[in-house]
């Protein structure tokens, strides 16, 4: 990904979105406490999105042929922390999960017919979408390889037969990327297909909502039924039996873009709790004085730094074109930890105020919670982190490379 | 406190306590996601409450003539570890905040004709009731002593000026127990007095429910206006100026009852969350066998185990007679932080599931949240740890304790 | 184990333990850094033992018939703390591992000839003795049932062949007590016995000093070779193939006793750190009220809270009767990694003098570390909680214990 | 800083640097367990930096003039951390501490009269320095400003009384860079001036070396005392009353070069482990596949994988010409801290030899350990930090940042 954005260019696309933040989302925000359908859902996402495209700072990430600015993820991070900055910050300037990771994928994978039909509405923001992916048990979880949604060839295309749910945005979405199995049996990786399927399509029900802490989400985390669904072979998306291969494209970037989202968030949270002890006294002392107190917030600047200096080595690997498989990964664990240290922090710091709706860092705890746990937990992705680490390290010395032996 | 209960009478006031709240409370908490007004507010309390009094479980620490079981601290630990199982469990059988605490200092401190008028009803489920202390900033929080709310003397009785929040349980209780100063000025320790008020004195007003993250307690967390109360000379509850002693009297208990109920709601996450993986399977083994996952049960058994262990050292403490200022103070900050840690890996356990509404795990987590906020937050019992430490040890050490030096 | 110990006489203990620790040991050890064989070794011991003997404080676990106090597990847990305020205070009482553990276990399982042969002595510190379990690799370390060292029946006894190491106190102990294969074969866990051996028997050899962190077990940590080395049937510890249910007869109460001492020696450290920041200012404040001071002060005062009660719980359901492998697991494991905590808060708090022989704080720091591996790893100790939780926890919501499924 | 390297030739240096410490520097320090006194102390020294200059690989950071690389920050990164896989490494290569950061602030304020007799044979490895800044109580330790060492202007220069300690290298020092007081009180930051002071100047005793738990620091922590020590006028260093300053530009590059040597002693200790894990077995498994273990390792990847990135982070900030105050006290915080864990976890997973001298990990532990303390322990830094950010957080909220309020 070619980056032809220039620091001032850079510079001012901070600037804009965070001045558009603080203008435009936070009063919406701070009156529903976070909840987007409280504010209005779908017309809330319209009436900020046009905002945005006047003050051109809609969709930043989005190749240039869409209207977007075709940002590398160095500096993505940048724009879209001060997006995150409000909850609602990423809807409004089109940077939000899933449609962010698909118009990303998409970019990189679709057919040029495919880009003309699902890629250019999603990159304008005329439609949303969904990547149906995981699934109840015993599916596709943590554990993607236990995929057990169907696509069974019949002439013309695939049929789809399966349940998902945590479908984040499913509710309201113009289109489905959907995940099948194609080929082996659940507990096997090989096999699976992604399916562009419009939200329309005969036999894709969305069943309900499924309740959640975070409530920032427009369309929510649905349970969503595909009963026979027909794709036509040109929706097939990049090759058959190519899905998980696919899914890794996606996860790297998407992993650091959520990264850079929350830190915005929580950010926030600091801030307010920050500014809020440097105004309060108790036993004779500014609370912001106390060395309880200076602990919090010291510990919260470190956090909140390395999170920052893992996500940027990160992406500065997936600029060179690297897949980052164990920066991100690395990244995405610390970083999700850190942040939910830091709200919480946060909350301490603010005492009973912490825990209530009279400031937003409650409300910011709670949408962070998730994030250790969607995109992979901080198990799973350890898991992985220790057996890369095992693989390499015992490579090298199996080469000689320390003679301390075992 | 004298302990009459047999070990036999224990043990069948646990189980059938037990028993109660799987039966009764269980179902009415899960169908509400544990929203008390959600689930039916005052109603719920008074057909709960009934139950448990036909159970003969209700009020298990409140004294024998009131139909109590007069239990003293060691055994409340084991009866309200079972009643905190269910979130309502504690409104079920009357032991909850700040009903409790209230009981037991009406005991100690009442006149005759208090407990008579007060007492009585509120032990016997009558009543609720609502201990108004904290102020919204610059007032009295964390450190009490800058309380601002007044008490005028006038001819037989006083006169309460001044503004509350955070009054757990003032929406629909039957009095209020009032911290005003009645010497000294805000920021000094000093001349604080309580006061016994009917909720329909002229001149309180509840004003509105502080928004806040947990949703279990009836009547809410509540703004509180004092615009000229009277308060006749028979309703100061003990001695002019002696506010801030009974407070302390109040207060170590109250913290340890705490304890034990919450003990009881995060062991029921802790539960939950090893059932469900050691039902579910992921990378071709059961998810309990994952050693990653083995660390958090670990984790959190270790965390459980020490809670109880504290909360019983200073239950022995409080039944001896000891004002367990240290005890209690240790046991609350470390019991705080050590049940948030658990909530939160079962969370973890859970995936998905454990920040959603599918099970109450998630609930869980967020009631407990305040609990390192409410009844002074971790930072605040560490700085008085810290310097009962200090002044103890250096104490130690100028008798010549240590020949190292320093 | 009946307690015979008034709490007159537990208090006099006590108090005889501490001074004459502070009068006795303190000197030696702070003159040696802690390091016992610089500080004189063998010679050390004897001059020591005979003091506390004639201060009548000499083995005070030990049956009265061999001049101990018989002090059960609570009782000893106030006594130990006491003797391990000085690294070398176990050695001087006579209640250092792993002769302490060997007492207790040859009072219950040996014979009366053994007793009279092997325990006497002992008891009385006549001589020394070591526990010969742990193997290099690929022998029996955390996992007990790897044990390779073997045992062959012969006329009128048992010849044994293997290597340990790590066997504390090996060099210059009278007697050991082996662990050795009467059956199965590494990986079962059937068929371990324990045998009574003389140190001058033909076929040992303590072949080195493995060199570890620590410098203050007399006797050190040694390699150990059995080379057909004979044991008569006479000498056969309890019935053959029971060694490793024996060796659990050891291992609860000896665990507890370990965290009885390094509370004491850890206890020291904090002290002594709290009353270096109790003297020294900068910053324009004297430390200790500095809040980032009064955070590591206050964690560690509630570690060893946390540390006693969890050891006094455990020692309670020994004393009642009980195995107490969870109780016992739980405690050792939370103590081994709290008092490292302590030890290096401790550390801190000293600034430049806490990684320094300045003070005791870097001594003690060095010679709490192995208690996390020592007795087992807190990681096979998780695992060990995690597997007894799982399977207590699912047969419980089996039988229908909580209703909110899986 | 200009940098002039290619990667081609940072690449070959790392390389070459990374196989001279396996070649030449690992065995000597193993074979004195990093005792470099044991080693042969100042003779090792000649003969490692020997083989270094004929390797090309000396002093990589010196002057181009002085026969070094000069390596910017960024690419000293990568250079210093192979050098300190090896204890001895850093000394080897003439990076160590206190010579590489007096190289580097030489180079920055010397004269040039100044750079001829002291930076010239310091920068070759013809001798080596000490810098004299630490004092006892109640003088300069972790509050600078305390300083109590004296200059007191003569005829011709100053005379210097005082005393310092925990001086490194002091013992075997060609010279010292010492900090005295020429204006003000203790107590008071303003007027410390630098002098530069060969070792054979009358009256600079090098009292004693200060024991400490590191061993691998040729020429020790010294007491160092100052009596009527004469400095002429031209070996002050820079400006009278300037010295505080030049101390911060010193400080924020000697931070991120003691990180950079740090995790290339730690990455050792976590390579080792690992590779011991990988080739153990116990409970019918490979330890590494163990998940304890590998929460252990993904642990330690994390952290080193921060670490790093907070590094270069600082060091993209300095190579820029800022002063990076925020960016260093920062990553130096958290380096200290993880690397801690890191080394302490891999003594974790080796069991009993990672408590002992059969593995390098406890050496690496204990050498790492007062790196969190050295150079500013966690606590000033974490009081610094907060301060900053509550100074910067306020100003951004006054300006109307924010809306949400207090």
């Amino acid at each position: 990904m070619s980056r032809t954005t220039t620091p001032e260019e850079l510079a001012s696309l901070v600037a804009r979105t965070r001045a558009f933040v603080r203008e435009h989302v936070l009063p919406i925000e701070d009156a529903a406490d976070g909840d987007i359908e409280a504010a209005g859902g779908e017309d809330v996402r319209l009436q900020l999105q046009k905002l945005a495209r006047d003050a051109g700072i809609l969709a930043p990430h989005a190749p240039v042929e869409y209207g977007g600015h075709g940002l590398n993820m160095v500096d993505r991070a940048a724009v879209f922390e001060e997006a995150g900055y409000g909850l609602f910050g990423p809807l409004a300037t089109h940077i939000a999960a899933p449609d962010e990771g698909n118009i990303h994928m998409l970019d990189h994978i679709a057919s040029a017919a495919q880009k003309e039909k699902y890629l250019r509405p999603l990159a304008t923001g005329e439609v949303r979408s969904a990547f149906a992916m995981t699934e109840p048990a015993p599916g596709a979880g943590a554990d993607p390889s236990m995929l057990t949604t169907r696509a069974t060839k019949v002439d013309g295309g695939w049929v789809i037969d399966g349940r998902k749910w945590f479908i984040t945005g499913a509710d309201g979405a113009g289109f489905f990327i959907t995940m099948a199995r194609t080929s082996g049996e659940p507990g096997s990786a090989g096999g699976a297909t992604m399916f562009l399927m419009p939200a329309d399509t005969e036999g894709i029900e969305v069943v309900r909502h499924v309740g959640t802490v975070d409530k920032a989400m427009l369309g929510g985390h649905c349970e969503v039924a595909f009963t026979g669904a027909f794709v036509p072979d040109d929706d097939v998306l990049g090759g058959v039996d190519e899905g998980f291969r696919y899914a890794q494209v996606r996860l790297g970037p998407a992993r650091m873009t959520h990264v850079m989202r929350w830190t915005g968030a929580v950010r926030r949270a600091h801030e307010i709790a920050v500014n809020h002890v440097a105004h309060r006294e108790a036993f004779g002392s500014r609370l912001a004085d106390l060395g309880l107190m200076q602990q919090l917030i010291a510990d919260n600047e470190i956090d909140l730094a390395a999170t920052r200096a893992l996500l940027l080595e990160a992406c500065r690997v997936l600029d060179d074109g690297g897949r980052a498989a164990k920066e991100t990964s690395i990244a995405k664990t610390f970083a999700a930890e850190a942040l939910h240290r830091v709200a919480d922090r946060a909350q301490q710091m603010c005492g009973g105020l912490g825990v209530s709706t009279e400031l937003p860092v409650a409300r910011i705890a709670r949408e962070v919670r998730p994030f250790r746990i969607y995109d992979g937990p901080s198990e799973v992705h350890r898991w992985s982190i220790a057996k890369r680490a095992v693989k390499a390290i015992t490579s090298e010395f199996a080469a000689g490379a320390d003679g301390a032996g075992a």
